[in-house]
């Protein structure tokens, strides 16, 4: 199959997404016409252009025979999060109640369907009923994607070792068995995820939530999204037991996928248990949790029971990536808000929604260094790296290795760039790793939000929420000439 | 052999080490009658207390067959900068003059053996010359004893991948040929290094410095040290021809000193120019110093000519760790500063004085972050790093990603303990940067010096200088419990 057939087998393929995900403007209208509200030209719009776009795209190209090439999926991860961006960036560009600049609503729709959670608004509170549901569902899919991406074609892809947590998987989701069945796949994954957020919303709204916001709150918590229909966030209702629900849906959707799956599958809750990458996450909460809580005790910010609600809810909803906040965290001792900024970067789980480099990486790069350690002392001894008892290929740690470079490389030149800009170090580090880890809390000048960024540094961002989300790889490997090449 | 019978071999090489260092503190008391100073007692008594422990521990203890394990090395790497350290510390708390605190004394010794180069001392230019010439002597020595460990010790350790920059070497350096002749090679190093401080200090006096501070500079310059004998570094001078000298000087010692030894021994400068290594250090030092110079023109910090001349020697003096300054360097604009920060985590090449990760590591990061994009394209191909020619081995590769891992996550750790201690972002950042890199110069509260930090966070920059200065390792092996089981 020669380069255009395939490269019109990759359109056909997005342009039914896009077909399919113009659908999705339809659930914002009625929440309008429920709350009348009658703004519906900006989703009616973005509803026909996507769906003209994506059904003209669809039946003029050839699905051929289906068979992309493993390489191909990289191009289909891009144009699948650029083209998702823009259409997402529609509504709010079009709805004159935010009255929203082009980088505004592009920042705002890439935040969303990265689930990063960053906003470019202000006064969240007053915005009309479908935005703020628009917002999350924008999250919803978002992490939809991510994880239908994450476990069901990265694997293929092979990108940061991404074949490494199938080693524990057994049967169904093993690779060779997967491969027939993306679809299903999807399927199941779906099911799963939207179960998660019923339980959530449920939970949300036996804490306290009304059901409005529940709903919001739910599909923005297991997305791992972030966006809020309140400016203060979780911190709005002051209540332990919203932010305990938050806290505990937060570890849940920063759990991998497949293993939900799997205990649906097996009927016990043993996988989930034994998962070493699951382990060695909660461990590693675990720890920062406590020095959270400690610190915020030592230091004064609150009394016992509120550093351990506080902390807890904002320690885990930092370090997986979602970005719900409660507590006036940015008034936090700055090395706790640091920690947590650092934090970010280790993420949840690889085949969630969750940000950052992800912990079963740092998993195999901690083993590597005690490795290395007895190496050292012992260097004729064959030592073997193993994780879920099965031994890790060369190939698999140094696409790791190569994965966590470049995630320190770019974090490094998005910081320097938004200094060069004018920015302070601080607010600096705060806003990338509130972007490349797709986290949303910014810091410094970003805390309050990321509206009074400069145009350039807005576009900056964008790029490092695009970057991040797909793991860096994708996006150097379509712009690299060996891609090109044949 | 036994445990305790190795310990003895290791303390006899080490207290011989020391006896020799004693009768280092005999110059400074030369220089001391010369210029008519009359507080000789500090040096004195340094040099008969080190030459007493040095003896009775060359005379108490065994060398046994003189054969020690690999293993050992790291030993006898830590203990010999340990004890370096506390002696160099000793004439700096007992001179009068100095009144300098037992920790203040400490960072300084560290600071001077490692050769980082930070100071808490102020008032530099008044200091007694015995002093000055002392804290040069430290940088020099200090940079002695790292060429003989990278170039000869270092390389049978194995750590970060140093065996990989012998690949490139002709005959008479490769490993096999090498370990007879530890002695040897030592001694040639130290001709070619004290040959360069010669012609260093000459270029400095024609440059037009006094004979002192061109000797005092040119010990420093060599070593990457970065002491001064002015507040004002070479910034006192406001002269051209100073600051290209200490450029050309930190760019000729930041290269592989087995380099040298090969040039001369093949009669031709080809080695030098065909060295992967050193190609690679060129070109990105070429596009550091380019941005510097161009921001510091475009910024209006200076004008066309001022630009060149400082942007070059400073940036050069940052990224090779040596860390001494000019041109008013801590106003210079944020996002320039930043950048040289971050470019002293690249260093130089191996088998120098340089501090950070260094020149060959980032190249075989590079290299593996092209080979990664490439193999994820083409799953099935293989593809080889290659450096000078020779493939290089996955083992080596992963020594050089645990030693990156290790140094990112210190450096990180130690910031946020600067954090946790109360000072800001920047400061935490510049401080670190200065002190694991061995680069000297800070930023922030620390652009002007160190001796306001607090005595936790001297401590904390000691154990940095040390860390960074054994590449971290050492430390970490000798800590272990594998080192220690048998
Ligand atoms: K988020
Ligand atoms: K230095």
């Amino acid at each position: 199959m020669g380069n255009s057939s395939r490269f019109s087998t990759i359109l056909h393929l997005c342009s039914f997404l896009v077909l399919l995900y113009s659908l999705s403007m339809l659930v914002p209208i009625l929440i309008s016409f429920i709350y009348g509200e009658n703004e519906l030209h900006a989703f009616l719009i973005t509803f026909v252009v996507a769906f003209s776009i994506g059904f003209i795209g669809w039946k003029a190209t050839d699905s051929g025979d289906k068979n992309l090439r493993t390489r191909d999926g990289f191009m289909v991860a891009v144009i699948f999060w650029v083209s998702f961006s823009i259409i997402s960036t529609l509504p709010l560009y079009l709805d004159r109640r935010l009255g929203l600049s082009m980088t505004d609503a592009l920042f705002e729709g890439i935040s969303g369907i990265t689930t990063t959670g960053a906003s470019v608004l202000s006064h969240i509170d007053t915005l009309p009923k479908s935005i703020l549901y628009y917002r999350a569902q924008l999250n919803f899919l978002g992490g939809l994607g991510i994880i239908v991406l994450a476990v069901a074609v990265m694997p293929f892809l092979g990108i940061g070792g991404a074949k490494l947590y199938q080693s524990e998987m057994p049967g169904p989701m093993k690779e060779e068995k997967l491969t027939p069945r993306l679809a299903d796949t999807a399927r199941n994954l779906w099911v799963i995820y939207t179960a998660m957020a019923v339980l959530c919303g449920l939970s949300y709204y036996a804490a306290g939530m009304n059901w409005f916001d529940a709903l919001c709150h739910s599909l923005s918590t297991v997305s791992l999204g972030g966006f809020s229909t309140h400016d203060d966030s979780l911190g709005y209702y002051h209540s332990a037991p919203i932010e305990i629900v938050g806290g505990v849906f937060s570890i849940l959707a920063a759990l991998n996928f497949s293993l939900y799956y799997i205990v649906i599958l097996n009927r016990s809750f043993k996988p989930i248990f034994k998962n070493s990458e699951v382990r060695f996450f909660i461990f590693v909460l675990f720890i920062i949790v406590s020095i959270v809580c400690l610190e915020l005790y030592r230091t004064g910010t609150f009394d016992a029971k509120d550093s351990l609600v506080h902390g807890f809810f904002q320690a885990v909803s930092i370090m997986t990536d979602n970005g719900l906040g409660a507590g006036n965290f940015p008034h936090w001792p700055a090395q706790v808000v640091l920690l947590l900024m650092g934090a970010s970067f280790f993420g949840g789980c690889v085949g969630s929604t969750c940000g950052g480099i992800k912990a079963m990486r740092f998993l195999l790069l901690y083993r590597q260094g005690s490795r290395e350690i007895d190496q050292l002392i012992h260097p004729n001894a064959v030592y073997q790296i193993k994780v879920g008892g099965d031994s890790v290929s060369d190939r698999v740690i140094q696409s790791v290795w190569g994965l966590f470079f470049l995630f320190i490389f770019f974090s490094c030149a998005f910081i320097w760039g938004l200094v060069a800009m004018g920015y302070d170090l601080p607010t600096a580090f705060g806003t990338v790793a509130a972007c490349i880890n797709n986290m949303g809390f910014g810091y410094g000048e970003t805390a309050s939000g990321f509206g009074g960024l400069t145009d350039p540094a807005k576009w900056l961002m964008c790029v490092a929420m695009i970057f991040g989300r797909l793991e860096i790889f994708p996006v150097l490997i379509v712009l690299s000439r060996t891609y090109w090449r044949f």
